[in-house]
């Protein structure tokens, strides 16, 4: 994705771009919202860089909106906070109209034991036992803002504010939850896994497809246009 | 689809099978709820069409029950109402992560101005000015029982909940309202439009990739465990 977006605002610029991303993304997991900054020598309206970026761009991305910014500006380091957003899918059958937009388990979850769970999440943690042996972090330690599981048709919605994420961290504490939701585990097991900082301890790495970053904040001084797309319609 | 469908099953069954749907839909055109009837010689478990037939579909569709039903029963002829989701997104880029999910007019749309023309629609009207030329049907008359517009972030979410509807009838009603958010069209053209009986006068059809069937109703007795499936998650 990035490849073929720097190609599309290569060909707008005439020149050479890359581009830096606020946010990885693994083969499968979505994006509602992304935001990348490119430095050109090259002088185009914002308007050109959207609609001229989205006449070259596969149909599955899209330009929402381009703006200037100073050199302080980073996407990656000057964000100041990222929100992902899971879908998970509860029910015997596996997902038809919305395979790949959300996770799914055949097993039956209960909202209230995840939602007691998530509690154990908020503030700063050594989040060792949801990390991908693949971080590059130089920390484990993370503040979550926020967690929250609310319920949207067959699916659970859950939401993760927080200063900044570890690899599959996410995909991993959805892991857990499904753990908790079917009463596998009892609901204050993640309080445990942290206490552990054992990634071997905690359940598997949940599917990516349910997974979407769906929000960047940066200090308001960069006045960008939106800080999160929600990406349930 | 249906082919795949009766694939699946004649598998199940180890017979071939025929199987009658409750609706159409064109290509592009979703559906988070349809029904079928099928009838067989063979005795199989509920959950043996469900799981057998699941596993030799293609992944974009999938059973979600099955249940036994009297010879009255008749998926098309038998259903009392359907009803159909539209989802209508109004922005100047095209959408990336919702292709094809929904329709899309670069157009801003006053949603005030489509919530005043929707009840027109209400009530039994010919609806001649949103008939395909290739419509079926034996009659032009329908009856609407509710249409309705409420916003979901960007987009606009339409539901129509009719007795049946006439080919390209509600792709041809959303044309007309986007004339209408638009302020193209002033807010009574709906009704002016089926007082008029003529499809040459309506709006271009609209995109069939924002439509989802999502409902329909049969007589309480035979006991069908779902008659609405949300498509927005």
């Amino acid at each position: 994705m990035q490849q073929k977006l720097e190609e599309a605002l290569s060909k707008i610029a005439m020149a050479p771009i890359s581009v830096i991303a606020a946010g990885r993304t693994d083969t499968r997991v979505h994006a509602s919202l992304q935001v990348v900054h490119f430095e050109t020598g090259v002088d185009r309206d914002a308007i050109a860089w959207v609609r001229g970026g989205n006449q070259y761009l596969p149909d599955d991305v899209s330009i929402r909106w381009a703006v200037p910014v100073d050199d302080q500006f980073h996407a990656r380091f000057a964000a100041t906070s990222r929100r992902y957003v899971y879908l998970l899918a509860s029910q015997p059958h596996r997902p038809g109209l919305n395979r790949g937009l959300v996770g799914w388990t055949h097993w039956p979850l209960e909202m209230s034991r995840i939602e007691a769970a998530l509690p154990a999440l908020w503030g700063k943690h050594d989040f060792t036992s949801f990390r991908a042996s693949e971080c590059q972090a130089k920390s484990p330690l993370k503040t979550i803002y926020s967690a929250t599981v609310t319920p949207r048709g067959n699916v659970l919605r859950l939401d993760f504010h927080a200063d900044a994420f570890l690899h599959h961290m996410i995909r991993n504490i959805v892991g857990a939850l499904v753990y908790i939701g079917n009463a596998r585990q009892p609901s204050d097991w993640l309080k445990t896994l942290i206490a552990q900082k054992d990634r071997t301890l905690a359940a598997p790495t949940f599917s990516p497809d349910g997974l979407y970053l769906a929000g960047i904040e940066y200090d308001r001084r960069f006045a960008l246009p939106e800080a999160f797309v929600d990406p349930c319609l």
